[in-house]
């Protein structure tokens, strides 16, 4: 689609136009709407990484963008979790991004550290790699009555990829990042608020406002004094480098054993990756995977 | 007021006796009450500072004191925020302190590392530079029906210069402290309880007595074992010198820019440092004074 | 007991036959549960600290291990806290363990750093070293009606030798750390929940059940992706070995005094170490006892 606008770059150039998976809102110059649109079940790909890439080329290049909310267009999926689409070529070809990292990683490091507030407006689930994406974000407000987030990876066999050992321990401590990481099973709104997990719930029917009167108010401030201020905070509380690059490798390690492509099998044999009872109930229901 | 006591040192010395904007009650030699009484809304100024410098060597060379209770004569403002008082060389005429670092941080950092426990026993207001204090403090115990906690200093284009970016992600976690900052507004008491900026509520007719009560048993805890137990957890999570010099530096050069000034003068117009109806809903109205 | 035995190995070898003070449950190869059972209150001995470290033994020897499930006999009282048995050569003659440190603090290092999951399921009291041993275990779950949990030991004139400085600032937050370790008093289940001192509150009746239905999951898992994923949490969370060698030397330091050997005495003639009102209601009453 970029090739048919006119005021698109070369073809190295970001062209949110051609996004397929998600949606670019600029609602003003400083605040910016991000929607998630996969169907069905919002599943991240190799080809959503590409576009969250572009998208943070996009972010970066801008001087004037104070705050970015990312939404689900799905209400009841908002990140369902990573799709390796039975071809790890496809995100093995993704290659590393500008941080020198594998792209997955490379795009929630460059979030993290962007200067600009990140929000997650959380609504459906958001497991794996998607709740690897709310935590890479800077603030996760949820509805109150429709959220499930959780890490499964280690109920399929595998050290979870994007690093979520590393953010969840600034974020909830200890105690509480272990069992999220280890028990693996999916968090109700109401245990992740308790748990800090993410900042607080919003009832559903106020989710929405709530959200965009904070980034309306953010969308007014000064952006270096946003910036600034962020970066302070993010000396002391984001991982350093070499805690992000020992998970990726570990989940391609575990994840390439028999035993764990089998149990992928199983799941893909149950529903995975479709709107399933599986993937509803996700977080309860790997267990019935392991051989 | 000092060269009326027979028994006030040098003009060097402290002289609690002097001091006009907060009041020091020594109930027990093991368990001191410093109340702040700054009409009208208790504004953090550069004699109060150069007082609570002064309290600092009084509690440094005090080697039996325990524990020391901060409260408010005015219960709608603990402390309401900084007070430049339209002139910038007051503050700056403070200089260093003992630490090396500017007279407000090095207040803060003195505080936080002293030997004695310092309780922040909350009713009111307490924003901006007022919220600094209460982060420095090692407790923080809040009205249930009377808090109103908060960093607006992003809304009015600076970074928080007291380093709440350093000391709120040790009590809070990253995002919740990125809200906090960030999204700059008011949190009562109860969502300030939830996010743990203060250790837990207390009814507003019982706070009193319940601060006082935990104080009256420090009082008469065994004093190394008080201050070497600090001293340990002191290790873990005070921030490092480097965390705290930045933003203050920041916060000067970012307030001097004319578009800060103006809002600033603004906000002078519509009451700051009075007890208007902006200071009593200062998060929330700051954003009406962005240009 | 062990040598009755025939599979029993040399005397140097872990012989959990032979255990009085802890009872090992291995209800699958992947799942253990330990039951605390020193009558009358659980306090922790050297021949206790001695069992335990022969419990690490067998742990860490065990390849197929997942998770151990830590509870107690006594609904009253789930670990009360450490007893000297008025003969500090007992355990003194404990030496040091394979980290190299102190028997108590070399067993609580050994447990949190295992690839296993530890699980505290608590009901009754945990105080002193008791609460020293939850704060150890990687996930904490409590009776919602009967658990107290507390560190008392500032109350007595001692830093707290088992390092909760060390673990509870990365689990609670600085605040609240500071609160539990020099307030020093009883924190029943829901404020230690609302503090994060434990994972969260579980109904007494349900505790067992849903404490047993989590170990069940996790007996399930890989044991590859448990031990890895954690030791991703742990290089964040986890105290470097300096800052837990301190508090030990400390706490003997600190108990030699002869004001500190008075008030334990005190403390024995008034029940200590027995299922008295004191016991009942140490972290209030130790105050009682300071001369």
């Amino acid at each position: 689609m970029s090739t048919l606008k006119p005021d698109s770059g070369p073809s190295s150039a970001p062209s949110p136009e051609s996004w397929t998976h998600l949606r670019l809102d600029r609602r003003m110059p400083t605040y910016w709407r991000v929607t998630f649109d996969h169907a069905p079940i919002n599943t991240i790909t190799a080809t959503m990484v590409a576009e969250l890439s572009e998208l943070m080329d996009v972010i970066e290049r801008d001087a004037a963008l104070n705050v970015v909310v990312f939404d689900s267009a799905n209400p009841e999926y908002f990140l369902a979790h990573y799709d390796i689409e039975n071809d790890a070529g496809k995100t093995a070809a993704l290659g590393v991004g500008p941080t020198g990292m594998p792209a997955w990683i490379d795009f929630l490091v460059r979030l993290s550290r962007a200067p600009v507030v990140s929000i997650a407006s959380i609504r459906g689930r958001a497991r794996g790699a998607g709740s690897e994406f709310v935590l890479a974000c800077d603030l996760r407000f949820a509805s109150r009555e429709n959220t499930i987030l959780g890490q499964f990876e280690v109920g399929i066999g595998v050290v979870p990829g994007g690093a979520p050992t590393a953010r969840l321990a600034r974020i909830v401590g200890r105690g509480r990042a272990l069992e999220i990481l280890l028990v693996a099973d999916d968090f109700d709104g109401p245990r992740a608020e308790q748990y800090g997990y993410v900042n607080r719930l919003i009832d559903d029917d106020r989710l929405d406002d709530e959200v965009d009167a904070m980034a309306s108010r953010l969308a007014r401030f000064d952006h270096d004094a946003i910036a600034r201020t962020k970066s302070y905070v993010d000396q002391v509380t984001l991982p350093a480098d070499r805690e992000l690059t020992g998970p990726i490798a570990d989940f391609r390690e575990l994840f390439a054993r028999p035993a764990q492509q089998a149990q992928w099998a199983r799941l893909q044999a149950l529903g995975l990756n479709t709107d399933s009872d599986l993937e509803r109930s996700l977080g309860r229901r790997v267990v019935e995977t392991i051989a």
